[in-house]
């Protein structure tokens, strides 16, 4: 087995440096919009598929393949860690993770173990090793879920939409809140190393809900745990570290002080307001997933907007401002992925 | 029957007017954190309790007696008007409104019909007559669903959390979409004025989930019949006109050049922020509702610091970023409405 030479294109956009046309990928790249997933996921559970290195590797692979993306994304949910420290989470189809044993106090929060990669998720780390030491021809991207985001799940048991209950729980239980954040810190930073150490060529950090917080209670709760986790790994690591979350423009600024690479925005704040407020770090998206439904010229219209305005500045990967959904059509991501290189080819 | 005379402060709030102090109402005062709303809900479905103007009346007229607030809102539901024009539509306990024949065509469009208020809800003219011209002694706030948020539940066929057929059907249909949003906008004007005929001293549009465009989107398919329809309001009607939307920091702007006096802010916007981005209307809002769970000394210091924002230029109405929900302590409201009274009384 010799190591395939990779495309760098992805990680060059994610320092900031030259590259020769605008990289891909899409959030959920592997997803029930292509048929070849459906069918391999109607044959497992999410954690029986989760667990077989093979099945995993092969549905990371799929899209990249498929759409020829400039990377690939670990096939896996941001559960994944959390299954062996105790969390008895099922992945419900059509509705996301549910938690049997929700968080509500510190003793709780206490019960939450540590991880050992090695022992508790080799499936993780062999797919990530099968994959970037002879599959892959571009980088792989590992990921993790940001403590606010997982504790939104451990909290309320399941997704939300007001996170009344996560809220209720940092407001009025400060201490084990703050424990409950160290904790999940750890396991992060923990999960995300031994993903590098397997061979992840960047990570990404999903904070997905974390827009529900006005920036103060961010600055409060959240930003010095997010600050803490990116802190030790650039410290121990060079791979780039990307941040996102979903409806959360009013907490740029907050995000423009933590040692991350790149930036996710969704796309409620173009790049060109992203820029104009001062962010100078590598920004990734912004494309409305919905507007993958819509007629191919308005598609287009929109993509070579958002690509003409990463290009004003270093440092920009094209990508949706959230996941792909079923009702995508193959073929749609496949020509907007051709229209991204050709536009873009210097 | 001789009519009360009203407390105005909310009324010279809305209007930009001096006032002896800051007046407050809650987004859902009539909800299931009242043991006596649990109790009454419990004997009718949602609409058999809609359209008895007995019942709807006392709901309405609860929250003032009980809270102390400056403004009662009238006990609805934004799908109210649509039961009547053809719309097969149930409120689900903890789900909430729930549509069995969903939108999704020009077709399905044509079939909406129009509404005359006096014959199709003639219960919502009778529980603001009987609140306006005996019961209240303050204000009655009536309301509507904006048209992107009635359309969202029809396309839909209930809540969603990406607004993906929405927004699908607004790219792809667009002819079909405007017809809709005509529709609704001719709705929400002639349910509006029955109202304000009736005696609603002011209105508010909800466009709760309006938030899931981006400003451009918002721009080219919701401002121009927005704009329509507070013109026509406007035209008809000295009542102030207050739009409310959630997570819709980024289209400020927009809404800043629509003609209501009146902006609802969720939490992740500052009152301070708000203006000092140009918005001179009156602003209603914004605690985080979330934080009603938290210990008083919380709540205190969050309720001062919107408050002294509030005070710095005239036009503040205080409530809450969103509604109420069932955890919430009904002390703490009242508690929270006499710190809000005491607090900036002159």
């Amino acid at each position: 087995m010799t190591k395939k030479t990779i495309n760098d294109t992805f990680l060059k956009a994610c320092r900031g440096e030259a590259v020769p046309y605008t990289p891909v990928w899409y959030m959920r790249q592997a997803g029930r919009y292509q048929p070849e997933y459906r069918e391999i996921r109607q044959r497992y559970s999410f954690f029986e598929m989760n667990e077989k290195p093979e099945v995993c590797a092969e549905v990371t692979r799929l899209p990249v393949e498929q759409l020829g993306v400039d990377a690939a994304i670990l096939f896996a949910d941001i559960m994944t860690p959390l299954k062996p420290v105790g969390v008895d989470v099922q992945i419900k189809s059509g509705v996301g993770p549910v938690i049997s044993n929700p968080v509500r106090n510190a003793a709780d929060v206490n019960q939450i173990g540590t991880l050992n990669p090695q022992q508790d998720i080799p499936f993780v780390l062999e797919s990530i090793h099968m994959l970037t030491s002879e599959q892959l021809d571009v980088p792989l991207i590992g990921f993790a879920g940001a403590p606010f985001t997982l504790a939104s799940y451990l909290i309320e048991g399941g997704p939300s939409k007001n996170y009344h209950q996560t809220k209720g729980f940092m407001y009025s239980q400060p201490e084990a809140w703050e424990i409950l954040m160290e904790k999940l810190a750890d396991l992060t930073v923990t999960y995300l190393m031994a993903q590098i150490s397997a061979g992840a060529h960047a990570v990404q950090v999903f904070d997905s809900w974390v827009g529900a917080l006005n920036s103060a209670d961010y600055h409060t709760y959240v930003a010095p745990v997010m600050n803490r986790i990116f802190s030790r790994l650039k410290k121990s690591t060079d791979v780039p570290l990307i941040y996102f979350g979903i409806g959360a423009g009013h907490l740029l600024q907050e995000w423009n002080r933590l040692p991350v690479d790149v930036i996710g925005l969704d796309w409620r704040t173009s790049i060109r307001q992203a820029r104009q407020s001062g962010i100078e770090k590598t920004l990734q998206g912004n494309l409305d997933p919905s507007l993958l439904l819509a007629p191919w010229e308005m598609i287009e219209k929109q993509a070579r907007e958002i690509l003409d305005q990463g290009m004003e500045t270093p440092g920009h990967i094209f990508n949706l401002g959230h996941g792909t959904f079923p009702e995508i059509q193959v073929e749609t991501l496949q020509r907007l992925t051709r229209f991204i290189h050709e536009y873009t080819q210097k």
